[in-house]
């Protein structure tokens, strides 16, 4: 029973506390696997970046236990600083998972919690699952009641919600009562944190990370028994008024265990920002029909204002090519495909690619809807090809298979270098629910030492 | 010289980096060891409290490592978890020193991270010294530049400046250059966070402690070679804009190394609401006049409206009794102290306590101004007595002695049954610039393990 004057921290930990795996579909079930093994290329194909090879240096350097493994990597490390390793590994590459209508990466923040404390306090598969699923639900409650407002006054919404669905997550896994759940999530109340300003930068990274170790240690706390006011989430001077807005109570709590947030999660075909993706399937889709790219006299782009706002703009560098309605048709009709390889610096500057760019231009048709575009290739011999895409690859209204996900899992691991095959750890995610333990899918995402 | 252009984390990372130990005055170095003798004696007096306990408890099981020692303690932890429980420690009596223009209590944050780190890299007492002054005066100076809108609006300024504070003073000690500590201070921007909502819970120690671990780690990601964005501050989705306010950006910079916000640092003789210090300096200075408590008819107190808002309370337990008027007359008045002790659970229930604060009134008098009081005593005999101070014990104007300060380390030191004697840990703090590194003021800090 819901009662409205029960704290939305209370009321999200009795939530917590009370769900039981038998109370999760097998739909829900199954996009726990679908984002789990996302997540988990994404860690993969940034497991040797140098971003994290130094993230590993400093908190070795600063803990001396090896609870927790580290994806891609040989070394181990205590849970909360594993966790924040991971959790840097998971969201650097920018193609992991999207809460669309908050943009939130529910993932990065709470898998890496969740593996890290499954894997010190023995927890099952399910377990594991079953936590995973309840605190990304948090995470994107806790950000529906505070969007858009909060990610457009700088609030870097993965990490500031992140730490609330780390810290529910790990209160499920250490067993925690619905009382000392909620205070878990009223104490990540004071640790949540995160800027839009600092997105370009590896700041970015520290906050997404910060977010599953601060999550881990609220959690920590609360069963040590460390406690907080019950009104920190929505109270007069507390984390949503504080941050700028009056929260939207119904969105955190209406509904509870029956209409869950988490099922609408999406992944990113393309390592490219989220708007960009229908110009990328209008060029895929010409050229499949046959356009060739020597042909190609000029190419005119039609979106929203967001998609211009975002993505037309000059290309200096790799982080530009992401978020470009130029270079994304440039790799598109040039590579027939989108891939990690076609942001890459190389490409990037890529004689072939600098001159495509340049034959594209970018107007605005209010007509289409947002996440819609329109590319239309006029070619040498005069003939215009039009292709309009509404719902892109990735999309709610048209998902990523799973085979497309073990597709991108097989692609990212390539990239790193850290030697893990993926069959095994694909293998592992798909049977998780069977586990007894976290073992084996730790086991199959680790390097082996070299 | 400054320029105007110049970002705010940037000009102030060059000022951290290029200032010496010989920029400092007597005066300021001085200061600095008050304000570290002030929070020794505050971390002794809760060393043996469950709040710390509990921490050590938590962090002792994530952490292999012994590079720092815990104040009062003989446990050993890694340099951010030490800091986080110093920083718990100082705090927790709400008894540490206070940045008056800002409410921030400028060293529990800070010095944690200095001293953890200064023993980990072996720097000596003046390097300890000037990297705390540097990392609380950026603390002071970004407080001013957001106040008293952040905290009014629900932010715990301790804890989201005190972040900014410790990895200022982490790069020092580091030994970073004028860019990294810049990008030490943009990293921190992204970690700032604490909220008024929880003030009155556990989760502020966790949100003070945290800015001092976080400060330390965002100076080590620096280190390494993290980089964020260099208008993490001021910029428009940045941290001050993000938290609400349009920051003054000539407070952060302007007369830096020559007009010192830390200057202004006061210490508390009693363990009060600072806007309660007057009362009780008026009631100990009628009972010094030779009013005797058994003669104490009615009790009127009179100041500004902050005083009747944050004083005019009934008492319950002893976090109201440290805000109440009634409470802090009568423990002046029947005790002629207002300590630790005045303000603990057995006096507060103390039948006489009780009976005396039901003789007290309280009363607007908009003619006394901000930390001002009244106190006129009715006698039974018919007198009445009256005492105004405009400047307790404590304030800018009227600054604890050096005796004074010592006396109330000792005073605290005595309450935590750590065994550990005040007198050396006194002379060591003194004795700080002449230290060839810290490892002496670490040995008396710390207890013997039982």
């Amino acid at each position: 029973m819901s009662d409205a004057s029960e704290p939305a921290a209370m009321r999200l930990g009795r939530f917590v506390a009370e769900t039981g795996w038998g109370d999760l579909t097998p739909a829900l079930r199954h996009e726990a696997k679908r984002s789990i093994l996302n997540f988990m290329g994404c860690a993969l194909g940034s497991a040797r970046d140098p971003a994290v090879d130094r993230a590993v240096r400093v908190l070795m350097a600063l803990s001396g236990r090896t609870d927790a493994g580290l994806i891609g990597r040989p070394e181990r490390l205590d849970v909360a600083n594993a966790a924040f390793v991971n959790a840097v590994a998971g969201n650097l590459l920018d193609y992991d998972d999207t809460h669309l209508a908050t943009v939130i990466h529910p993932t990065a923040p709470v898998f890496p919690a969740v593996l890290a404390i499954a894997e010190l306090r023995g927890r099952s598969g399910t377990e594991a699952l079953l936590a995973f699923v309840l605190g990304a639900e948090v995470e994107c409650r806790i950000g529906n009641s505070v969007s858009p407002g909060h990610y457009d006054r700088g609030w870097h919404i993965t990490a500031t919600c992140g730490v609330f669905g780390a810290a529910a997550a790990t209160a499920k896994l250490l067993g925690l009562d619905a009382a000392a759940t909620g205070h878990a999530m009223a104490i990540a109340a004071s640790q949540s944190a995160g800027l839009i300003e600092n997105l370009a930068t590896a700041a970015k990274n520290v906050g997404v990370a910060a977010a599953a170790r601060n999550g881990i240690l609220a959690a920590l706390f609360a069963e040590a028994g460390y406690r907080a006011s019950p009104t920190a989430i929505e109270g007069p001077r507390g984390w949503a008024i504080a941050m700028g807005d009056r929260p939207r109570t119904g969105e955190l709590t209406d509904g509870l265990g029956t209409r869950w947030e988490f099922a609408r999660n999406t992944y990113k075909p393309y390592p490219a920002g989220i708007v960009m993706h229908a110009v990328i399937d209008a060029c895929l889709e010409l050229r499949a029909g046959g356009l060739k790219v020597d042909e190609v006299s000029d190419v005119r782009v039609r979106g929203d204002a967001l998609l211009l706002a975002r993505g037309d703009r000059p290309v200096d560098n790799e982080r530009d090519a992401q978020v470009s309605i130029h270079h994304c048709v440039a790799a598109a009709l040039l590579r027939g495909a989108a891939g990690v390889a076609e942001f890459a610096a190389a490409f990037v500057a890529d004689p072939r690619a600098v001159a495509l760019r340049a034959k594209v231009t970018a107007e605005l048709d209010a007509g289409l809807p947002r996440g819609a575009a329109t590319v239309a290739v006029k070619t040498t011999s005069g003939r215009t090809l039009t292709a309009t895409v509404h719902h892109p690859l990735g999309s709610e209204q048209k998902p990523l298979s799973d085979t497309q996900i073990e597709a991108k899992t097989r692609a990212n691991a390539a990239l790193s270098g850290s030697g893990v095959d993926p069959a095994p750890l694909i293998e592992a995610v798909w049977a998780l629910d069977r586990a007894g333990s976290v073992g084996a899918l730790v086991q199959a995402a680790v390097a082996r030492r070299s």
